[in-house]
């Protein structure tokens, strides 16, 4: 790395490193918080959960889907925000529980969702890192993301910080030990995610450097990830990146990939991994680019580039460690391209959206 | 238009013409059928409605989520079908009623959501073409789509079809009289968005045709049109086309917007017009070129190509018309690149996923 590309998103930098630190203080500062509210849900009994979130946190979201579908058996809705706030027209939402999920607390339209989903008797829970915020004093019951500022326009830890919420809440409500266990071995997974690929992505972001379209592909509990790392793309590098479920892609998107284009694949092992062998075979016959995350040996082999995952982990907690390598790896393709992460084109910290 | 240009994509060409056609016949045709669903719904009162999809099918539940939610208060999830079949844990959909939208009615992941559906004693709806498909007899319920067999692998007429059904089962289940005059109007403005477009967007895809990437934005109940137009391009022409929501795109893709890069957005008249007015002031000063769908002057006069409805109609059944002049252009594309349309890459009519 140059010394000018490494001055550039140095805040980024620190804060995708310091994620694994982040999770471990989230796990143990944050289970009590999550056990009480476990109580309060137990008693409640939600017939189902909503979710009102934009741009990462709503990929936040699309994690919570499947881990509280597989795990708790709890039908989860993304939340439509215009119905509340543009058409004015909200939904139902008696019975359900609904959470606000924002690194900032400031958007005013998931306020608005969480306002509504109150003022209907619905269980309303913040998720945000600013305890004092227009969400969290809007929301009955608040988890509060212990990581710290985040400086970086580009959320990364405070993610994670989501991810590992979610799941924990899952494994309380849950009430199944062996859960709790298999959360407190992520952040060994996402240090060894770390270390394996901060040197490597800088010669596969070379290798990329010029490419302007990205597609990034996950199923299930990755489906997330691979929304995620399309965003990280997006925000940082301003190349496209479109993220699909591998069940989707069949369904028109694998048109467009041919000789040369970059395929990002997010394959931990874990059931989709069926579907992952017919995308590599998609892959290998259209001479496509494939980039492998994965802790797989076979499908890390026929990968173009290789963002290693040395230490697996259980399928429903590996979105929280499988992130870490497209992280790294939209940094450095910013970096290779002399952008400056920290500071993308036309963003702010904050978004205020209507 | 070149002879060697226009013998691509006849089917296509024929069946997005037939699509007026379609609609009048679903909205005379399909009635009954509808009334009948919306008694036994009205008797059953779900708690919420789910819907499995695929494809394009999934951006006709995108659709549902703003119909249902504006008009009659239903809270509208979009199913993970892998809980159901990669993971065998579905989630509870116990007082629910669940659609499964798909034109051949054959994915067996989709079928697999209303067998469950029906055994947990969910009230359970097929929309779809083929009334014999696996997907009608695994459903209680079943609303047909009368658009005669499609041909084309790219959907179109199935998909306006499916958008009218569900249109008209959120009037019947309001029991408003003047939905159903609305709803009338919409033939006449697909007609007249047909002719406007059909010979001039020949022009614009000549302008755009070496272009890669696209953004299509919309939001609200046109959310649907700019996922679906984005599909089309992708599915047709091989450029990469994402969608988004105006709200989502400032929380991060607009990082990617400069000068030249196509901007489609989708913008009848209604309430998201503030939005659409930011989203033109951004493409002004980055230089990007916006194409506009509108029916309104303001917008198509600041546009670089402009794909206008000359007869607008209320933007909750805006996306029946707004959609055909977005499969027009990706036509045009594809003919602009010589590609044929009726036969993509790697695509087939039916798609088997898991």
């Amino acid at each position: 790395v140059s010394d000018a590309a490494s001055a550039l998103g140095v805040e980024l930098e620190r804060e995708v490193r310091e994620q694994p630190e982040c999770v471990e203080r989230q796990l143990s500062q944050g289970r009590d918080a999550v056990e009480a509210l476990s109580q309060e849900i137990r008693r409640r009994a939600p017939i189902g959960i909503v979710i009102a979130a934009r741009g990462t946190s709503d990929n936040a979201g699309r994690y919570a889907q499947y881990v509280f579908g597989a795990n708790n058996r709890l039908l989860v809705s993304l939340a439509a925000p215009s119905l509340f706030t543009l058409y004015r027209s909200p939904p139902s939402l008696k019975g359900t529980l609904v959470f606000g999920i924002s690194q900032s607390g400031r958007s005013p339209d998931i306020v608005a969702v969480l306002d509504e989903a109150r003022s209907q008797g619905a269980l309303t829970v913040a998720i945000t890192r600013e305890v004092a915020s227009p969400l969290a004093r809007a929301a009955e019951h608040c988890l509060a993301l212990h990581t710290g500022e985040e400086r970086a326009v580009a959320a990364t830890k405070t993610y994670t910080a989501q991810l590992v919420t979610l799941a924990m809440l899952s494994a309380a409500l849950e009430g199944a030990g062996a859960r709790w266990q298999e959360l407190a071995e992520v952040p060994a997974a996402m240090r060894a995610a770390l270390e394996a690929n901060l040197e490597s992505v800088v010669q596969i972001a070379a290798r990329f450097r010029n490419a302007e379209r990205f597609v990034t592909i996950g199923r299930g509990f990755n489906f997330a990830t691979a929304h995620e790392i399309a965003l990280k793309i997006q925000e940082m590098t301003y190349a496209m990146a479109e993220p699909y479920s591998s069940a989707d892609f069949w369904h028109g998107p694998a048109a467009i990939v041919d000789r040369g284009f970059p395929v990002l694949l997010v394959a931990p092992s874990g059931e989709p991994l069926g579907d992952v062998a017919d995308l590599v075979d998609l892959c290998a016959r259209r001479r496509a680019d494939l980039i492998a995350i994965s802790d797989h040996g076979d499908v890390l082999a026929r990968a173009a580039a290789r963002l290693p995952l040395p230490i697996p982990v259980r399928e429903w907690v590996s979105p929280i460690a499988a992130v870490v390598p497209g992280q790294l790896l939209a940094l450095a393709l910013a970096r290779a391209r002399g952008v400056d992460p920290d500071q993308p084109r036309g963003l702010s910290k904050v978004t205020e959206t209507r």
